[in-house]
């Protein structure tokens, strides 16, 4: 999740909501990414759909049944329903998403992905704490 | 629709689970895509997500609020939490996916989303149909 992390803080300095995620197969991290939805000005370019991408590209294209992706902030329901295309073994995140906190994920993921949640929140939290507070200083400079 | 049908058909012909999608904005299409998890060898290059990219390069990353995705299959829970991101003003799909039945879509498209399904419907179905009556003959000839 240390790893995660440092892709979070790598979201913070591109200025991009600081969240970040890491997949993991056989004790090696075979993606790595961040969030870039400022960046590619899409809204769908989130750190776990980048992180699915670059590791179906190193595993040529095949299930990710034996990998693990750790992710700062719990998956909202697309990148839920992404995990469950991949077919990821387990899911492990940081901090809890409050936003769609009505959207029950459980139903999303596939049967098989074992979801583990709150693993260095803090840790997960701080860089997203610092990205508002930066971004509510500049809303009061304005 | 016929423009997401005619999608729908390039897929098969590439050998990909045939759904198409176009995105509509001020009666103009901007993205048109079509499913091609083969190709790119990433199962979550859907036939919405493909158009959602495209519709953000061609709209500059803002949000799609008044435009239209056609698809010519109900969208699965990835492609609904997608299309909450993107804020897309109406979302039109010909036939009923019939895997993911158990999941609710509605509360995954973001409330201001109008959802139609059932558009077309023979005619989204049946690329649909040649594409798995193609793969069960090559089944039996193995």
């Amino acid at each position: 999740m240390q790893e995660a992390v440092k892709e979070a803080y790598k979201a913070l300095d591109a200025d991009e909501v600081p969240i970040g995620a890491v997949v993991v197969c056989g004790g090696k991290i075979i993606a790595r990414a961040f969030n870039m939805t400022e960046t590619l000005q899409d809204v769908t370019a989130h750190a776990e759909m980048q992180a699915f991408t670059a590791a179906a590209a190193d595993s040529g294209g095949k299930y990710l049944k034996d990998c693990t992706l750790y992710v700062t902030l719990q998956p909202c329901p697309m990148c839920a329903g992404a995990a469950y295309w991949t077919q990821i073994g387990r899911v492990v995140y940081g901090a809890t998403d409050q936003k769609h906190s009505n959207i029950d994920r459980k139903p999303l993921f596939h049967p098989r992905t074992e979801v583990t949640g709150g693993v260095l929140e803090q840790e997960c939290m701080a860089p997203l704490k610092l990205f508002f507070a930066r971004k509510r200083r500049q809303q009061v400079g304005k």
